[in-house]
């Protein structure tokens, strides 16, 4: 079966080695990843850059359709929410019916986060509080499942333990005959 | 036909004048819009908030799902981004077949808001730079059209001119006989 790895991990400067540790343990759970950095776009230099961003999307598009569930990275990125590509992309999966698994690795509540990030920078809206909610209810209704941990700062975006859960969620261990 | 309106204007004080105020101008098109706040959800008061935020999400799906084509409020919200909702519905009607046309109140380019918020709290991330884009590159794919203009901070959520371009690209005037 295969899984797409939606999140903002394509924009961190270790990339490349989270996608691999992810792979790998999807590899152990008889699953096959697909990373958005796994594809080869040819960049022509003199190429204006919104025809690039649209090979890429074509390029992302086709993955997730290509894959069963989506396993999402809904760890806040620049503001109190999900990158708002990752969105799109758990919105996407969504509508073609695909399974839909999110992981954190900040464990506050969207209502909480928020209202943090309104101390720093305020505006007249309503915050949005269900409560025990991940993000924006649209997200939440989404997803099948979230599991969210806190990583801390350091480990933000490398520790591992929400996607292990969130992978064993989609792929539960076989049980051993009794 | 239908249209549903997405967007952060649910959380705006304002929020049911704004959508008379674009309704009205749907209806002038011949279109019928739908906007979240139109269904009536009964909530009772003992209910968990997760349940009510259930609810909600089920409306609004089905909304989008009544609707050929969705008008996408991408003016930013807490943060470079669209509000990550919006995202995760422009993902759902695009997933589902729907047009999607986009508009936004900041004329500013996804890079360069970006680069003003990570002024104010950096990152090890990359700034996605695709020129002209006015969000994510996912955003900007699912989208067929974008009108993006400076309506001004105290305009910010009520000014029309951007939807009304928009409204515009999902119904063109009658041309009138020669």
């Amino acid at each position: 079966m295969k899984v797409y790895l939606a999140g903002p991990d394509v924009f961190h400067p270790q990339a490349r080695a989270i996608a691999a540790a992810k792979k790998a343990l999807c590899a152990r759970a008889g699953l096959e990843a697909l990373f958005p950095l796994d594809s080869v776009i040819e960049a022509d230099p003199d190429e204006p850059k919104p025809i690039l961003a649209r090979k890429i999307f074509l390029s992302n598009r086709a993955m997730i359709e290509a894959c069963a569930a989506v396993l999402a990275n809904l760890t806040p990125f620049r503001g109190p929410s999900v990158d708002p590509g990752t969105a799109m992309e758990i919105g996407l999966a969504y509508g073609l019916g695909k399974r839909v698994i999110g992981y954190s690795n900040v464990g506050e509540t969207f209502a909480a986060r928020t209202r943090a990030f309104l101390r720093l920078r305020a505006d007249e809206c309503e915050v949005e509080d269900f409560g025990p909610l991940t993000d924006n209810l649209m997200i939440d209704g989404a997803v099948e499942r979230i599991f969210a941990c806190d990583a801390g700062p350091d480990r933000l975006w490398t520790d591992l333990a929400s996607f292990e859960a969130a992978l064993g969620a989609l792929s539960p261990p076989r049980q051993a005959f009794a």
